[in-house]
């Protein structure tokens, strides 16, 4: 601070206050300061919003503006620079995006979009309306218009849509000191960080990688070949999930990708990875509960779109659940307790089962359960699932004896209990081993079929019982 | 391949033909290659075993020991040199890492973890039973052990145990090119990989950092101070979920760690995040399951005690949910069809619960959900619950109509729907959130809550409807 003047000293104070109010303890931002930049947008106040802003990373505006109402938002887009809004583009939900984008100039975007990294770039170009997209294209120079078709070309959540175009590669032949020598000269074509320098043969295949940080403490004489490390290699067409599991696995940095002649097309780094972890434990905690995120800022009517159909599935086992019970009125007008118990059976089932559904998806999620095991951790499921049946049968047959005095009672009850978790746990185990089978996605509705069966299982077993035994 | 005799040649074909069985496309291992492995076990055929598992990245061995029975395992730790060891070590499941501890000679066990980076060093020490722990440190060098006893003495999951003490730190007034000689020269001592280097203050407080690359490609005569980018320091003793967070949010690839005086005492880089964020999901969905995965290679004993007390706090709920059945015994008998109608409510109160409460606890860990917007965020859901409530009780309504032709018992039980999908949302939104302001995570527990609360609200308002309704 020496060559600062104490006017600049106090700016810098202030702006570390500011910093200091943003975030919380824990980098969520302070609920004072998303109610300071309301105020500041309500009163229309420029100066006292650049100030806001400007204490704060791009990550977290585009954090703050989820926070904000729509109205809010659209006032503070044209407060935003074209640099800070292509930092800002790249992090906001999906949904704010689309919305912001709207109210963006399309000359503005396309100037924002040029100094994104190119898998950033290709997201938002595709999520411009048809009219827009065409507009904002125009506005770009050739080379990073081609750049995004084929960035778009690729699938959604494939390597290729991950990827960034921009890598580091050098030729077999050279030494430490011809790659940092040629480095340093043309500084200006290479991207902005990056982690692993790809060693390509002539057919511009990669054969190895050297570690920047190797590549730092070798001595400029040793050939590249000779200090190279083997590298796994990302198809360009590989599900996103895939490369996620295979950066875990192995700890990668980075990754080249390359097409199906084996040629280098690109790198996916670590830091992207991250988020597709992120994004793929969510999607199996909210695919297991039946619901696909609207997102934050959804509407009212988005978010009944996205958990009506699960619920009329649900509607439709229930119904069909509840036409066991319909079948046994009888026994139920003679012994009105029973309506009572088999809920119990029921839910207890639906509780074991869900248990086991859920180890099962993480194992599978994980590599960890596959057609080598799966035989061994089925039956072991159904050894857990009796025992623990036995276990509750025993307690909570204790309690119905002691308040009904009821042997017979106890009886069906304990036995229909034992039958449902043992019923569960083969369910919560096979169900979403057989999805995995048939190639799709065992977190999506496989706890529909599982609490379809405990409640069938539950009703059908306790009531069926309790007529043989009882009446 | 030129340099290389013909024989060698064969050897390498066939060396690349294992690694093609090894894995399959998707880089799970093989169940052929598993059984092989198996085989030659049994057989005692060491010559095979070494052929097999010299085909296998170490992070594939320790998947291969996850798929072995125990005694397979037991037979095959003493075919594994410890410097694959040691990379195998780090890479085991935790209860089968503690069984191959069991099974290592101490001294051999303190060779192999002399070569680990230190924080996997502390994690497999922490695994030793209290007498083998001792014998191991005894074995190692003094520096070793001081080293892991200072990691140990940090939380687990804190960035304490996550971090390596092993950091590049450079003094500010130093330049590009003074930097580089320094590396070059003390090559020995630096970290085998590192991304960024930290500039720190005469104090060895963090002060910025240089990421490899830009030092690359600087002129040799630019000073570190002007080319360092600011750091986000992350405090030792800092959850891990956090530090996941903050690397998520800020793309990071490395950060410095800073004691309580704010000195640098190590390093977290972000292919250690990936594992742990990895870990935060899993756990959320089991903690929504009400299950804490006891690995695929728990005893039954293990699995049945780490899922009976979800159960038996589930029987109580369950319990207290069917006495208000119990209450309601005489309409019952009265309408048998009452007792069929009931789950039916109850059930689809549930699964909306569980929608909602899936989308709060996955707003919460991203930190999308705060104080900021908690009454908003929980008015939507109950508008939603009532929109959604409405739909079902028209379209079920409907159904019960031309079944039973009775309008009362359809009234009752429409409105029945409509009031627990309603405090279904409710419950969904604002018990996770409560969870969570209490400092408790929301993903634990949160599910039988609500799930009591929906069975409760569905057989209360649709028995107490239909006795006021229809008897």
């Amino acid at each position: 601070m020496s060559r600062e003047t104490d006017d600049l000293a106090d700016v810098a104070d202030i702006e570390e206050d500011l910093e200091d109010l943003a975030l919380e303890d824990d980098y969520a931002l302070n609920p004072e300061f998303v109610s300071d930049v309301a105020d500041a947008l309500d009163r229309g106040d420029a100066e006292r919003l650049r100030e806001l802003l400007s204490a704060l990373h791009p990550a977290d505006v585009a954090d703050l503006m989820g926070f904000l109402s729509a109205d809010a938002r659209e006032e503070l887009v044209p407060h935003l620079d074209p640099e800070t809004l292509a930092e800002i583009l790249s992090e906001l939900d999906s949904e704010i995006r689309e919305e912001v984008l709207e109210h963006v100039p399309s000359a503005t975007l396309a100037k924002a979009i040029g100094e994104m990294e190119s898998d950033d770039a290709a997201d938002v170009v595709d999520d411009l309306e048809a009219d827009k997209r065409a507009e904002v294209m125009a506005a770009m120079p050739e080379t990073e218009r081609a750049a995004i078709e084929t960035s778009l070309a690729y699938e959604d959540e494939t390597a290729g849509r991950l990827m960034q175009r921009e890598v580091v590669a050098a030729p077999q032949f050279w030494t430490v000191g011809q790659a940092i020598d040629h480095f340093r000269r043309d500084a200006g074509d290479l991207p902005e960080l990056f982690f692993d320098i790809y060693v390509v043969d002539p057919a511009y295949k990669p054969v190895g990688a050297v570690p920047v940080s190797l590549l730092l403490r070798s001595g400029r004489q040793v050939p590249l070949a000779q200090i190279m490390e083997p590298v796994n290699e990302i198809a360009v067409d590989l599900d996103q999930e895939e490369v996620a599991y295979i950066f875990d696995k192995y700890h990668l940095i980075s990754a080249p990708v390359v097409d199906s002649a084996g040629r280098l097309v690109g790198q996916i780094t670590v830091d992207d990875i991250v988020g597709v972890v992120q994004e793929e434990g969510e999607e199996d905690i909210l695919a297991l509960a039946g619901v696909s995120d609207a997102g934050r800022d959804a509407s009212v009517m988005g978010i009944v779109r996205s958990r009506l159909p699960w619920l009329l599935i649900n509607t439709l086992t229930a119904a069909l659940a509840a036409s066991v019970i319909g079948a046994f009125e009888g026994e139920i007008q003679k012994l009105a307790i029973l309506a009572a118990l088999m809920p119990v059976v029921a839910s207890l089932g639906g509780n074991a089962g869900t248990q086991t559904l859920a180890v099962a998806v993480r194992a599978l999620a994980s590599r960890e359960l596959s057609a080598f095991n799966a035989v061994r951790t089925v039956s072991r499921e159904m050894v857990v699932g009796l025992m623990n049946g036995a276990a509750l049968a025993l307690l909570t047959g204790g309690a119905i004896y002691l308040m009904f005095h009821d042997l017979r009672l106890t009886l069906a009850f304990g036995l229909a209990l034992m039958i449902n978790l043992f019923v569960a746990a083969a369910a919560g185990a096979v169900i979403p081993l057989a999805l995995d089978r048939m190639g799709r996605d065992p977190a999506v509705s496989s706890s529909v079929f599982v609490t379809f069966v405990t409640d069938f299982t539950g009703f059908f077993a306790f009531l069926g019982l309790a007529a043989i035994i009882l009446l």
